[in-house]
């Protein structure tokens, strides 16, 4: 089996850089110690090759659909599922009282990351019935619970989120599924949504949708809209169900994640469609942010893996492929010497690196996000609050750096193979294909770049990304103590410098009520500062590897860690220089994306 | 029918920007007038309207492919063959009297622009039946020329180039296909070709395979490699053919350009396979390279006709997709109010232009090149000359800045399309996976860069390098004449010295025969000089726009000429602060891709 991702780095990144053996020291995870923890990873791994990793090809060319009123889906689903629910992966952070493994976020995104590396076409629909049951445990009554949670992580019903609708997909105000009173809790649900990820596939026996719908009579836009469970077959009594006026009537056949199923639902079309109404009315958005939060790292996390899988597909083909010579001092080549590796090119090695540094720097960033997670929950008062900034600031990056950069990685792979990485037998434009969704799903990069900069650098007056510059801050110092790396150290401050002149330039706009140009060119700043903090990231992981070297720590060969600070300044090198672009675009006096009503343009 | 591509532009770079009717003047093309001239764009759009645009989807939903010995085509080749032959569109550079139309490149890449942006599954077939036709023309003997030409320009026979072969595709050196003399121009030819554009389709009844081969006892290398004229059936006498031994034996099955035959050849599996020496022995690749050398600007004309395609459906979606609101000054939407345009939004607005300047940019490029190889044929002299020169440089450029940003614009429109884009029902997630492969046709971008440092800008101690600068330095002083541009005149001089200070970095390693470090980083040198000559067509579009507007021509709205403009400011504001990014990586002391055979890192 071909090698889709490396646990060497993974345990370097969970266990050296980012600790997560510091969560052990919670209440909440003392079940666990370190050997438990590489345990999840191991079993992970060899549930990844026997019944992911083999079916990947597969499931993009025996795609889901919908036919006759039925989605068909790969026939591992069901496989997959319940194995899922056996061995506790779809209840990773419920109580082990309610059945569930009590896991660090950090433990379980490890674990994900193997599964998505090995096929990313599966982990969405563990992850979206993961994701339904917390937001039931979390805000629903304790009949709601009992009703759904039990059959949902034990992997015999599926859940899906169902937010988007044909008029309306990032403007979530402008929902019209509606929910009529009947009883307490329990309303008339009317409506569609579209591109629903998970939905209706042979992999279970019930569907538990978490529906935004509007109650009649509630206040127009976001404050309106409700959260409500909505099964596909209701449970009566005695394990008996039936059938709740609420399915798949299409799918949409994508260009990529062909394996994992995307339906357009209709409920109520018989007038018949129950919903319980989760938490309170009209705060239904709020709730769903909680799931959408997870999500977004999800996708990031989706990304990277996806990305990963591609790097290590590239990697061997430059590994195994004679072609071209090395070029002499003459400026000619020896043709009478066998051809090279191409892995031996300038060219191809920088298309490696750049791989290499987006995916382990997104990577690293994932566990960065994953750590705050655990923390922000387990610890209390000024600790989990500055946790949860930080974390509230990080997940568009999160989201949006691993989706955009890991697509060009990917491509960069794909260029490695030439003319095979187009063909179908190659899985690099499987990879490519797959990718693309991300900046897609969740919230495009717009809405992401819109969210960070509206929302997310201005809270608590901007508290968020003092804590950013100041974690930056502490590695540029413990940098600047180290010979080999105070230099990249002093090129990172400069790039906090840089943050510092955009967000002064664009408070000149918020500040006069000018908010169309302050957030004009919000998707640039996404990238500038994304840049940034994975330069930070690979700063880190270097600081990491100097530690280890120094203290001649044996876990993995010295050349790991020199290879490790090798790629940090191939980032500094390729990577970072293009944040001043970002920042000159920025600062740039021509406002040219205002629409005027005065002087339309022609396209 | 939705609109691919917009006359208007594409007759305002011709004639206003590029003033392609100057080369009326050369008796050569004395047959034409404008009028005559906008009659073939004209006709090519008409005949793209019915037989290219309406077949694109089906042709990716029903790709070429083989089987049990054939390879089936969509139906419509054959009806374009016919009409192509008929209509004189195989043999635009043949002479009147051989049945050509002895067209203007300049005009003909007019027309192709129309063809390739309708459905750029079928112009490959086309180009390469009369770019083959061409090389056995110029090279070969009357005998030859009229066995093949005849039934290749009247559309009867198609052409393809073979080059690739299992073993090698970038490193020609290694080609291994063997000819054995038998007779006096006649060989055996025996081996494999893969990766065959065009062969072995239902459109044609004949296939004539240019053909790299290396005669038995011929040096090692590039030089030890001629080319042969190889048919699939042999004619013989009165119109009669017979089988030659050469045929396709697969497919590869494409991420994109589906409804394009990809095929494997073997040649003389019985060992009965013949082939005409085309010219002399040995001289093979350089005769190839004049097919090449227009292929290369052909992928070029592909990849931004792709892009312009997939702009124009992305700018539909954006006119008539309402979704959110315009932000108010309070940094609130009115919910009250309907749902915007999204072309009213600021980011979808920045995502259309960056689409418009890239494709527009690489079209102009396209069509500077097209015409310097109008004047390299039809002067004389140090004119024809320079006009060689600069070409030579600008090809790998012409070819490398439409795939890879041809690529990021139409990422761009299938992100303005949100999931519909990436539903295989509209047409972006299409020209997204067609396009991927333009980077890797006739050259990977890696090889072009490598090209253009290596050989162009050395040759003749930098002259072609000297005479583009000088070429934008007449255009930067033309602008540096007129107020409103001149700030994006000095803008541009800037960039010049940047390349200047990237080449005299450049060259200490050369001067000390140090190529590997010398060409390292030759792919962001081509990045950065790319954008840099984008950036000059960008400003050559503005003075021109500036005069017609100063001139009050009214071919043309004015709004389209300040609708230019406003898009170079764009591309100025957006695109050129990226080449500062690209210098201070090429300027980096760290050296990081060179393989070190001491140290061999982990990836």
């Amino acid at each position: 089996m071909s090698r889709y991702m490396c646990m060497d780095t993974l345990q370097f990144l969970m266990f050296d850089v980012h600790k997560i053996q510091d969560l052990l020291k919670y209440t909440r995870f003392s079940g666990y110690d370190v050997d438990a923890m590489k345990i999840v990873l191991d079993s992970a791994k060899s549930w990844a090759d026997k019944d992911f990793y083999p079916y990947y090809k597969e499931m993009d060319e025996k795609p889901a659909y919908y036919q006759n009123g039925k989605v068909h889906s790969h026939p591992i689903l069901k496989t997959i599922f319940a194995h899922a629910g056996e061995n506790g992966w779809l209840g990773p952070y419920f109580d082990f009282e309610s059945g569930g493994t009590q896991m660090p976020h950090s433990l379980a995104n490890g674990a994900n990351h193997i599964l998505e590396s090995a096929n990313n076409h599966i982990p969405g629909y563990l992850g979206l019935t993961s994701g339904a049951a917390h937001l039931i445990a979390t805000f629903g009554t304790d009949e709601l619970k009992q009703k759904f949670i039990p059959n949902m992580i034990s992997g015999k019903w599926g859940g899906t989120m169902a937010l988007t609708e044909p008029q309306c997909g990032s403007s979530l105000s402008d929902i019209e599924t509606s929910a009529h009173h009947i009883e307490a809790g329990v309303y008339k649900i009317k409506g569609q949504k579209i591109f629903i990820s998970g939905g209706d596939h042979e992999g279970v026996d019930n569907f538990v949708h978490l529906t935004l719908a509007r109650i009649e009579g509630a206040p127009a836009g976001t404050k309106g809209i409700s959260l409500f469970v909505v099964p596909k077959f209701l449970p009566i009594e005695n394990d008996k169900t039936v059938y709740n006026d609420v399915c798949a009537v299409a799918d949409f056949q994508k260009m990529g994640q062909r394996g994992y199923s995307t339906v357009h639902l209709v409920y109520g079309e018989q007038d018949n469609c129950r919903g319980y109404l989760l938490g309170e009315a009209n705060k239904g958005l709020e709730y769903m942010f909680q799931m959408m939060n997870g999500a977004r790292i999800d996708v990031g996390m989706t990304a990277a893996s996806t990305a990963t899988a591609a790097y290590y597909a590239s990697l061997q083909y430059a590994n195994e492929r004679p072609q071209g010579r090395k070029i002499l001092n003459t400026g000619k080549k020896d043709i009478n010497t066998g051809q090279t590796l191409i892995i031996n090119h300038p060219d191809v090695r920088r298309m490696l690196m750049l791989q290499k540094v987006i995916n382990e720097g997104a990577l690293s960033l994932l566990f960065e996000c994953s750590k705050l997670i655990d923390t922000s929950h387990c610890d209390t008062g000024e600790a989990a609050e500055n946790s949860h900034l930080l974390l509230e600031l990080l997940t568009p990056v999160a989201k949006t750096y691993p989706s955009e950069m890991g697509r060009i990685a990917i491509n960069n792979g794909l260029q490695i193979l030439g003319g095979y990485g187009y063909c179908m037998d190659f899985p690099l434009q499987q990879y490519l294909r797959d990718i693309r969704i991300m900046s897609i799903y969740e919230g495009t990069t717009g809405i992401q770049a819109l969210d960070l900069l509206a929302r997310k650098i201005p809270m608590h007056h901007g508290k968020a990304l003092h804590i950013l510059i100041e974690k930056m801050m502490e590695t540029i110092s413990e940098a600047r103590l180290d010979p080999e790396l105070s230099g990249y150290g002093d090129a990172l401050a400069l790039k906090v410098e840089e943050i510092n002149k955009a967000i002064q330039y664009l408070l000149t706009f918020s500040e006069k009520g000018d908010y169309e140009n302050y957030l004009a060119d919000a998707t640039i700043f996404m990238e500038m500062i994304s840049n940034i903090i994975i330069g930070h990231q690979w700063l880190k992981i270097s600081v990491t590897s100097r530690k280890m070297l120094h203290d001649k720590v044996t876990t993995f060969e010295p050349i790991f860690y020199e290879s490790k600070i090798h790629a940090m300044k191939f980032y500094f090198k390729y990577e970072m220089p293009k944040t001043k672009a970002c920042l000159e675009t920025i600062l740039h006096a021509d406002k040219l994306t205002i629409a005027d009503q005065e002087k339309e343009l022609i396209f």
